[in-house]
C-alpha cells in the first residue's frame, strides 16, 4: 500500500510560532496524548494511523524528546527504495518512527505510524508475483542448463 | 504469531548423505522449485510457510548457492529478543531469509518464509495494550510534573 494511502492525522499544537530550535515548544507532549489516542484506536478498531512530524511547528529539541520518551523498540528495519527508509518500532509496540531519506541522504520526510506493521514492510501481491516469474525463469535456466551439460 | 505456529515443510532431498561441506549437493536447487510452490500457493490462498533449513541436508556451499540465487531485496530487518533475529527479504518479494542467533551470537536457527511479512515483524495485539499502559504513565507523570512546578 502506498504511503498516502494511510491517513495522516494534523495534530493542533499550542504554538505555531517556534523561535529557537534548541527550546522545546511544548508541543511534543501534546503528541504523546495524540500517539496515546490512536494506538487506542488501532486496538479498538485495527485502523492504522500517521502524524507527519514535518507538517508539524516541532523543533529538533522537540523531536529529539519525543525520540527519547518513545525510546527503541525490538524491531528495526530498513527499505532500500530510491532513497533509504528506516522504520524502527518503539518501546511501544505499534508506535514506530519512520524516516524517508531521499537518494542523496537527506531526510525527506519523518512520520509517526501507530499500527501492528508499516504498510512498507508488507510485500505487494503483484510484486511477489513478479518475483515469482523471475524464480521460475531461474528454475527453468537451471533445467535447461542440466539437460545441455 | 509464535515462529512454531506457522507450518513448516519438510523438503525431500535427493540425498540424506553429504559427505564434503565444501561441495554442492544438488539439494539446493530442489528447494528452488518449493520456495516458488509455496509462492505460489501464498498467492493463491494467502496463507503463509516457512521451510526448516536446518533440517534439511544441505552444505555450507549449498546455502551459500541458495542466498546467492535468491539476493537481497528492498527490506532488511533486525528483531532483538533474547538473541537476534535478522529477517531479510530476499529478490523474490514474499520470499525471507530469516536467521536466530542466540544470545551468544551463535545461529540458532535458518528459515526461509514465504509470506507478505513475516508473523514476528507484527506488532502483537497484547503487547501494543500493554504500550499503551506505559504511554499513558508517562503522560500522567508529566501532567503531575507539570502541575507540581
Amino acid at each position: 500500500m502506498p504511503l498516502d494511502a494511510i491517513p495522516v492525522v494534523v495534530v493542533h499544537s499550542a504554538t505555531n510560532q517556534i523561535g529557537d530550535n534548541a527550546v522545546l515548544s511544548g508541543n511534543a507532549p501534546v503528541l504523546l496524548h495524540e500517539i496515546a489516542e490512536l494506538t487506542r484506536k488501532l486496538l479498538d478498531s485495527g485502523e492504522s494511523s500517521a502524524i507527519d512530524l514535518r507538517a508539524l511547528p516541532l523543533t529538533p529539541a522537540d523531536l529529539d524528546w519525543l525520540r527519547e520518551a518513545l525510546g527503541q523498540g525490538q524491531v528495526a528495519a530498513t527499505l532500500e527504495a530510491e532513497g533509504e527508509s528506516t522504520l524502527s518500532e518503539t518501546i511501544c509496540p505499534g508506535v514506530w518512527w519512520v524516516t524517508h531519506h531521499n537518494e542523496n541522504g537527506a531526510v525527506a520526510s519523518e512520520f509517526i505510524e501507530v499500527t501492528f506493521v508499516p504498510e512498507l514492510l508488507k510485500a505487494h501481491p503483484d510484486d511477489v508475483r513478479i518475483g515469482l516469474e523471475h524464480l521460475d525463469l531461474l528454475i527453468s535456466d537451471l533445467s535447461n542448463d542440466s539437460v545441455s551439460t
